[in-house]
């Protein structure tokens, strides 16, 4: 048995997965860790979607909710969403198989803002949450538990289930043990009191989670690597798109709207981000800092070189070079790294106090600025809204990220009128494809039109875009911001009868290869 | 001259609202008080407005850009828009003059959420403040400034502008003095730190402005009221929507998911969040709070009555009648009354903190729960998003607020897809017109739909959204989210080519009168 179980009563109940498994009942609500991919349960959920299957082939139903941090793996989502054994499923979720059951209408999901998810179990209004299934390094003679490769939910997780199932995974690095800040001063209101966060690396709590070792019902050993999909090299849009934006944070030092140091960054997960990252390595600024919710391997060059000096999140997200990197070097990194749950990491009290410097990813914007992160077509549900609502509105400075074109130049992800909405123009202030970046501070909304289409839209869409905008301002119900309401999401219902955008299948012809301009 | 002018230095500066208005330059921005119809400048802006009027009889253009706290008067925004003085209008109007002119192309408008402004300004995204046009109660021998009827962005304007212009209202109570507490502790990051209000009646600032005396260039003595339009007696409607409010509150009371004392309430302004206010008096709850935006007559009762203990805002909004009362008994309301700057009345910190229970009108919300709170079929803005989005996004409980139709049942106020998008689905909780109330927490989209259309919707557009909801849910590209994307703006189309969003005029006409249900 591993040594990383040091609590006597906590040994005994270690037991397979499967065992594990059959604790949790049909209908149950089951809060797991797991976010972006790191620190998920491994065995347990597997192990369950086996019992699943056994249940329906004796013709019984066994689904559950499940509740997690974020995303996780194939091992959770996958597993689960094949054996049809997901009832409901929020906050977020990037798994291929939930999602083609969600927008076939066989499993339903509720796409929350990352903040609101713990103070809304507390609040009592998800309904009861039976089971916490946790993923952690080590547990403590003391019977403490030592977080994994992500905080997430699982504070909140282990407080509020009536069972707790951990998993103990020796694969983690034991070194994380002291790079966590629990905090245990969340309150239902009237009690809720400041978060005294002022600085990135602020510590406010402590480094392990509390666990009454009776309410645990059982301890399941693992040794499985997290995730971890690689990253590709940054291609050349996701290098021009990181460009605008590190000339603009330029700009802004200049003009002394930004200091020099700049503001705490926060970017989103994904290629477009990590080469934002592998720009600013470039940049020659050193001392700044992170508050974000994902850690990926660009972060770790950026610590290296002293660019960034101290980085808050609640997650990893890694590749296996960057794990390797992690490990090689882990006293190292401890120091600079402080991972959070993430009602702290994305808490809007301390985003807004820090000033963080926002940059999210979207599916696409309109031409005044409004953004939809989550719904292709308006109507399937790509992945969620994640966490870019808790940051766009409290940020500093709120940039939005995307290549002007999708699906090889059959979608423009500059639009008239976005198919849904998850930003509305009021939080997004800047937007950035690799054919510019539009600075949309301080102007009106036909002002922020014209800017969008000739900075960021692509070259075979703009006059489409340009001819939507003067014909609108023509002949809308009114001028402020000028919609053709029988035409505004026609874009979208073309592509989805001829598969492009284009008004003609020539027009979308020259659209690869383009240069950024 | 007044004796509320203590100042020597600054008695010395009285002049005319005209000499004062040459002051003002053309091209310049202007931060003025006013928020919600009190404590606007009376004199200087109509002095400028006859300016312009002569200027531009010279062939001379004269416009500048407007910013306030939020809505004014006739005589502020309803003055210079008539003399087509405004290159620019922020935060929120609610004007008929201006709002054509948005309208109609002819003048620009951003709407912010409230509590956005005063950071933007120190930050310089919206350009250099010239002027700053305040009225004030009075001025002390020290020269600080005694606030008037409303705080709204104030403090920043004589902080941030070149040079200030005072108007001196001596129509305002004295007895204001010392209601007010205005915060200088905020910052621009890295430098904020925490705001440290726990309750809504603490107190962290001080009473009055603090005011170089160098800095002002004119003061104007004016005895003129704040706009103060009357309401009505809430009708079958409102009172219907307050009643659902109420029950609501109850319920989630004796579920125990908030506290007997409840939790401080915020209500938009108007006849509806009167009538909410008055169903509260009538609930036999006391010992509540409030920490909202704007104090209407509804609020005066509940203080008297006992039900609301302390309430915090940023202005009032009192009727003619409302005013004497509050005169009459100045003192007891002194003690029970807190101004506040609009950014710390509209923080998202102390929103979230004290977990107020917020309550906003709306123009429309679609089956998903997408709420439009500013654009009339999506082009044509009505006032603005004011402070609804740092309520909404940050509440303990979010509520929306809309008779079920509009324009005699022309307008159902429940759409497929609302025609634009202030609050998205996620900052949603729960829908109510006078037909019923839809708790929307936990439901994924589709059930969402199902329960608006049922609880929400009027009888007379049921059919009509079940129907599309069906086909949708049959038809769509995907079952997350089901849209048809060629019909869902179809009712606003129809609405703008018809006169109605009813599929012939015969379905429109049992829509009034009708009880709800």
């Amino acid at each position: 048995m591993s040594t990383r179980i040091a609590h006597a009563g906590l040994r005994r109940k270690v037991m397979s997965a499967r065992d594990a498994a059959a604790l949790i009942r049909p209908g149950q609500n089951v809060g797991m860790s797991g976010f972006t991919g790191a620190g998920y349960p491994k065995a347990v959920p597997q192990a369950l979607a086996a019992l699943m299957g056994e249940h329906r082939a004796r013709g019984e139903d066994f689904r559950i909710g499940v509740w997690t941090g974020a995303s996780t793996a194939p091992e959770l989502d996958g597993a689960l969403a094949e054996a049809d054994g997901i009832e409901l499923r929020l906050p977020y979720q990037s798994d291929p198989v939930s999602r083609a059951k969600i927008n076939a209408g066989t499993m339903e999901y509720i796409d929350v803002h990352l903040s609101h998810v713990a103070q809304m179990v507390w609040e009592g209004f998800l309904g009861h949450l039976d089971v916490a299934l946790v993923e952690v390094s080590g547990i403590t003679e003391d019977g403490d538990l030592i977080p994994s490769s992500s905080v997430g939910n699982n504070k909140t997780w282990i407080d509020q289930a009536d069972a707790v199932i951990l998993e103990v995974n020796s694969w983690q690095p034991l070194e994380l043990d002291g790079m966590h800040d629990i905090y245990y001063g969340t309150a239902l209101p009237p009690h809720r009191q400041p978060i005294m966060i002022t600085e990135p690396g602020d510590r406010i709590g402590v480094p392990r989670f509390r666990c009454p070792p009776e309410k645990v019902v059982a301890v399941v050993e693992t040794h499985a690597p997290d995730r971890n999909s690689a990253f590709k090299d940054p291609d050349a849009e996701s290098r021009a798109i990181a460009a605008h934006f590190i000339e603009f944070l330029d700009r802004e030092v200049a003009s002394g709207r930004i200091p020099p140091g700049l503001l705490p960054l926060q970017s989103g997960v994904g290629n477009i981000a990590n080469a934002v990252l592998a720009g600013l390595a470039d940049s020659g600024r050193t001392g700044l800092t992170a508050y974000t919710e994902v850690l990926q391997d660009g972060m770790l060059d950026l610590l290296e070189s002293g660019t960034i000096t101290l980085a808050s999140a609640t997650a990893f997200s890694l590749s296996p070079a960057g794990i390797e990197r992690f490990n090689d070097n882990v006293a190292f990194f401890r120091d600079r790294i402080v991972l959070r749950p993430q009602e702290i990491s994305n808490h809007p009290e301390v985003i807004r106090r820090l000033g963080v410097i926002a940059s999210n990813g979207m599916i696409e914007a309109d031409i005044y600025g409004n953004v939809n992160s989550t719904h292709v077509m308006g109507s399937r549900i790509q992945n969620g809204i994640g966490g870019s609502g808790d940051f766009a509105r409290n940020a500093y400075i709120s940039t939005f990220v995307t290549p002007s074109t999708a699906k090889g130049g059959a979608l423009s992800c500059i639009v008239p009128m976005v198919s849904h909405v998850d930003h509305t123009e009021h939080d997004v202030d800047v937007v950035i494809t690799e054919q510019g970046l539009a600075d949309l501070r301080g102007l009106a909304p036909r002002r922020r039109a014209a800017r969008i289409i000739e900075q960021c839209a692509h070259p075979a869409y703009r006059p489409m875009l340009h001819d939507y905008l003067e014909r609108a301002t023509a002949g809308a119900w009114g001028r402020h911001t000028p919609h053709l309401l029988g035409e505004a999401l026609s874009w979208h219902q073309r592509y989805i009868e001829t598969g492009t955008m284009a008004l003609t299948p020539a027009a979308a012809a020259p659209l690869r290869p383009t240069a950024p301009s």
